[in-house]
């Protein structure tokens, strides 16, 4: 054991274990079949064992700020550039972004964007229906907590080296406060995007050339989840878009059987071979996000702008078709829960009450991004308890009860306390207070690449705004200056 | 005249001019109607002619290679961690790479993933059917040219401060070579990623953690055609990923009109009403890539991996259903056809003809994003002309004469050569030399954001190892040196 680097990749199969916690006895044990234990080859990766041949060595790259961090942290408050919110710690949802508002040059002014935005819920079902394997269908914000499961993050690697730390303080189980160390980075990203830019080329005589590079505020916390890691990814950029990222890394949870070769499987191994003796199962990953939108003030409406297709059948036109867009406003609940990628729409978030000077309605729009939706049965016991992950998109009125999107006790959950529980009361959400939550999803096949850890494989969404401003808020960004080493001198 | 830094965004409205260009006269004259040109306030992006107040600014953050960058150029070849691929500049694609080849440690080994990638046609119809517009349902490749439009890059804006340039040569309409200056920049991508990680909290009194950053090679080109700003990004990734990455930003094609509030619009505008007498009119983007795959040699097939709900009937489980993987290789250009978003499938390139050693067949997968299908009728003249938008994938057996989307002669196109009358003839393309045909797109509604100029919307998708690899081809990556500057003193 002492060589032991990981408890999840070599798996004894076959044995099942009942434990009465009452009486804290044993009270049934399966032994049903007996596989090898995966090999211990290959598994190792710790950088300190490893062995040449090693992988691809780049020159350092790295990120550098003489002038310092350009954020104040004041508590938990963060300004930067343009945007002031809140950083919140939370045993069970990890980060909690809380008054999230953006100073608007024209009106002099901050305006509130995000009251409150976490992940709720994260569902993770396999799917292998085996006596050993049917009831991994995890709930890992309710049953485990992504803040209670969160570590420690490494400057220089799991964060860039211009990254700043903050702790997080949780009740431990015996009452008394524990620190978890640098739970949070947070740092300013330089990726080399561009934030706008033109070249005019149509004026005879000269070429007028205009570009922004895009700095963008990355708040992150990386939770281990058993096998897993998520590095959960904030992104503010000063165009006012919320960017929402999610990293999955870590190992994978593998099942032991007796095959080398594909050829030797002959039933379903709800699985891929990802190596000796050694199955990737098939599941999912579904993240449900609270988002707490509050559009310039707390009364808003939930619109869909739907892209239609109209004919020309006048003859007014040698074209026969366009597109338009056709608002409708969710009144109820019902009206707003959505599946999306079947109908071309776009999803806003509208202030009824507030118009641009030229009369549109200033809104935040959701470009949805990794989509997946459940393929388990509805009337299958986890998808039961899942149902919130039914539609990608719900909207619910604020209830300060309503939180967690799987229940509040998710460990005894029979599906009787969740989103799609509270949102069958088909409540009014027009010009109110309105919670917009939104599910992103993996299928996950594994590949023999995920063995015995998997390169991030990255998701997310993003909140943009549309028509909350009056034009174009980063047209005035000054270029950047370029910045300077102090005390050197050029080799 | 003087004081214009931009022709799109003062449109003359109602006037139309014909010219008959074999005798090069003007036959027609309409000035259908008056409307006032739309206003100079707010439209200037210069900075040099901004006053204050100035928009967000952030201390500096820039990208620092102490040791210089970790690439070799030699030629159009190019050289970084473990690929290798030859970078060629195009009047019409613009960049074009070619023999990416991976190297695999265990193998010792450089492997074929793409013989040859690039644009090939971009298709953006306006959803303006009245006389003045109609007819504006661009092909940029085929009628403007991707590297015909390219523009210079400009070190620390469109490129970050450790960036490499090349310069690119065309032969001009006279017949004579003319030069692009740093056409293309290469540089190396630090963004804060984490490329794997894992914390090991489950054996007691130790944790191990591992953690590796992420760096990766981008291949940058801009082009700027007319309005437009298209930032075409090839990323390459040590995990053997090509993300393929597009940026659209630039100046929206706007159009005037009599309007100052959204409450004067009577009839349907085709448009957002950005500023005074200023209208957005809807449009689409589709980018339809030609990608070669060759996956470790030339024969290759198609395959769609489809996950399929599966009830369990038999009582031998507690749960009632799960998904498992149903593959389907595609015979011939008619099954490989697929509209995505719909039904939820893997979609991979393989090579029948070797496999993995435990098996499996070594592939490359195809992650979409950016999905858009096209709503103008199939009926529609435009739409005719860009059938191959139709889908978002389609399948050719390699032939040279297939390169362009929309066909060779894109200015008179019928729509009777294009990739999906080639596709029509439905051929063999099981264990042949295939080409993947993917159309990223975007449905175009202006927000008020967007003008005058649009901050950068992106998408793309990648290109992924599929058991590929015998295992993770990272493992066994180095966690790289903190790199230091020479002859500085910390302050």
């Amino acid at each position: 054991m002492a060589q032991l680097t990981c408890t999840y990749v070599r798996p004894l199969e076959g044995i099942t274990v009942v434990v009465d916690l009452d009486e804290m006895k044993i009270t049934k044990y399966y032994d049903r079949f007996t596989v090898p234990m995966p090999k211990v080859d290959g598994i190792e990766y710790q950088a300190s064992k490893q062995k040449p041949p090693y992988g691809p060595r780049v020159n350092g790259v790295m990120v550098a700020q003489p002038d310092g961090p350009g954020f104040q942290i004041d508590g938990h408050m963060i300004r930067w550039a343009n945007w002031n919110f809140h950083l919140g710690f939370d045993i069970r949802a990890g980060p909690i972004i809380s008054l999230a508002s953006i100073y608007d040059l024209e009106k002099d002014t901050f305006r509130r964007v995000l009251y409150r935005g976490f992940v709720s819920e994260m569902f993770i079902p396999y799917m292998d229906p085996t006596e050993e394997w049917y009831y991994k269908t995890f709930f890992d914000i309710g049953e485990s907590g992504f803040g209670l499961c969160a570590v420690p993050l490494e400057p220089m690697t799991d964060c860039p080296a211009n990254a700043v730390f903050m702790d997080g303080y949780l009740a431990g189980q015996n009452g008394k406060p524990f620190k978890i160390s640098n739970v949070f980075c947070i740092f300013e990203k330089n990726a080399g995007d561009v934030m706008w830019r033109h070249t005019e080329t149509g004026i005879i005589g000269q070429e007028i050339r205009e570009v922004r590079p895009e700095v963008s505020l990355i708040v992150r916390m990386v939770s281990t989840v058993a096998n897993y890691d998520y590095i959960v990814d904030w992104e503010f950029k000063q165009s006012g878009s919320i960017k929402v990222g999610v990293g999955l890394t870590g190992v994978l949870e593998v099942k032991a059987a007796p095959y080398t070769h594909t050829d030797q499987i002959k039933e379903d191994p709800y699985a891929t071979l990802l190596a000796d003796y050694t199955l990737g199962p098939y599941h999912d990953h579904f993240l449900t996000y609270h988002l707490d939108l509050d559009v310039d003030g707390d009364e808003n409406s939930f619109v869909k702008d739907k892209l239609v297709t109209k004919r020309v059948t006048d003859h007014s036109s040698l074209r026969k078709s366009y597109w338009t867009v056709a608002r409708e406003t969710a009144k109820t609940e019902s009206d707003a829960k959505t599946k999306l990628g079947i109908e071309p729409v776009e999803l806003l978030v509208i202030n009824p009450n507030k118009k641009t000077k030229i009369g549109n309605h200033v809104g935040y729009r959701l470009i949805p991004g990794s989509l997946a939706s459940p393929l388990l049965s509805d009337d299958d016991y986890p998808q039961i308890r899942a149902e919130f992950t039914k539609y990608h998109v719900w909207v619910t009125p604020y209830n300060k009860s309503e939180k967690w999107a799987g229940g509040e006790y998710v460990d005894r959950s029979r599906g009787d306390d969740t989103l799609a529980i509270w949102s069958a009361r088909n409540r009014d959400i027009e010009n109110k207070d309105i919670v917009l939550w939104y599910t992103l999803g993996f299928h996950h096949v594994p590949y023999q690449e995920d063995f015995p850890i998997m390169p991030t494989l990255s998701g997310g969404f993003e909140l943009r705004p549309a028509n909350f401003f009056d034009s174009n808020p980063v047209l005035k960004t000054r270029i950047p200056k370029v910045a300077h080493w102090p005390n050197c001198t050029s080799t």
